[in-house]
């Protein structure tokens, strides 16, 4: 037997959020090597666990990508259960794909467990639906960088076409929303900020594209994850009057 | 008291790929409204619940979207707690927001509850991550109705500029093929199509964008939910070895 690594999605931050299958993953693990930015009270759930932080935050790894993968292998190998813990889900500007292709050519078996995207989950969290009958129907994600990659894409698109969800990418809010304006988005275009979605300290600002770039962030959050949603659907959480808080649990369990 | 309904999104279809939130929300629902295609497996932890089918079936709904809401709001002022269940997440293409908001103008309490969806689940149960560093910086998600709205991205954006995830547009593949080619991608960019990601009965093709016109979807598998992806982040899936199965529980648990 060669080992196995499970490539696990820890969502938005809420426990709750998670998967029964992530849950259960952090549960029977002997090593769990987790992002900076992945929530305490996902980490507490791992109880047995050497809980190992990898780092990445704002660019930055504490531990190098290729020890990363060389300490999975290696635990992995040792016959122990290897948790690699990623914030949202593993496919989505996670390196999952690079780490499950390095597993792989160890010859080590992966599973990938999706999880709760804050992509979609995120703008949720303020009451925005990326997608809405007559208003957005389909939406795309990006992030800041490669600046080519977004210019590229936010250059062609026509103004309204999809809703725009920019991930890790709140430090560029007024290069994106200057990009934007000068591709002729009207500047009344509903905007969103959400910080910490679905955790206990979320934030999150709406108002229109023109006034994104003099919004400030409150000081105290400003470490939080935090994505920017751009269109017409970001309206609609005006209509959906109840606000959703990760505290209001289930009143009926 | 005026009551409170859950939207809650049940995932791609494995039971064990709901939120341990939406597995607590089922255990304790009075009634679920559910979607057809939710999986059987999911709708069984609602033990105690009256479940109703809501159809939405190739676009047919078995009720009506305001007999929906109707039944929703009645069952919730009745002091019933109340799940709509939804496969994937609420608010991509499953009318949660025109639902949340028919319930907040009724002055019910609305949760939503987000779900992993098979928009970014779905390219994964086959080996895909939309994202992938050199490869593709973001993604956009796109149905094939209205047309006007897929056309409009399309025939924009740059070929290769994002990886193309296209839900409940199986039978329009010949044609988003036909316009992504005239549009200027590579006949050899890869393709893949995915039938019913993360249940037992998953099934999945992958091949070159021209191919893609030509494929048969395999006879007993055309009522499961399907999607198609487009980009070269479907080749990522060949160097990533091990398949991603349903029935390959966590072994460690």
């Amino acid at each position: 037997m060669s080992g196995k690594v499970l490539l696990v999605g820890a969502g938005p931050g809420d426990p709750e959020l998670l998967t029964v299958r992530a849950a259960r993953a952090l549960a029977g693990a002997d090593v769990v090597l987790y992002d900076a930015l992945v929530d305490r009270r996902v980490l507490s759930l791992a109880g047995r666990a050497l809980c190992l932080s990898v780092g990445k935050r704002a660019g930055k790894a504490s531990m190098d990508q290729r020890a990363i993968e060389a300490t999975m292998i290696r635990a992995a190998r040792a016959g122990r259960a290897v948790v690699r813990l990623k914030c949202g889900d593993p496919f989505v500007f996670g390196r999952g794909g690079e780490e499950a292709i390095a597993l792989a050519a160890a010859g080590l078996e992966v599973e990938v467990v999706p999880g709760v995207s804050s992509a979609i989950a995120g703008p949720g969290a303020a009451g925005i639906p990326v997608t809405h009958r007559g208003v957005a129907s389909g939406f795309a994600v990006l992030t800041a960088r490669p600046v080519e990659a977004w210019h590229a894409t936010v250059d062609a698109l026509p103004p309204g076409a999809l809703t725009l969800v920019f991930l890790m990418s709140l430090s560029s809010r007024a290069e994106i929303a200057a990009r934007l304006l000068r591709r002729g988005w009207p500047a009344g275009t509903p905007a969103a900020l959400v910080l910490g979605a679905h955790t206990e300290r979320q934030w999150s600002w709406t108002g229109a594209l023109a006034e994104l770039a003099g919004t400030a962030l409150p000081e105290d959050r400003r470490e939080l994850p935090g994505l920017l949603v751009v269109g017409d659907v970001v309206a609609i959480a005006d209509r959906i009057a109840a606000p959703i808080s990760s505290e209001d649990h289930l009143a009926i369990a």
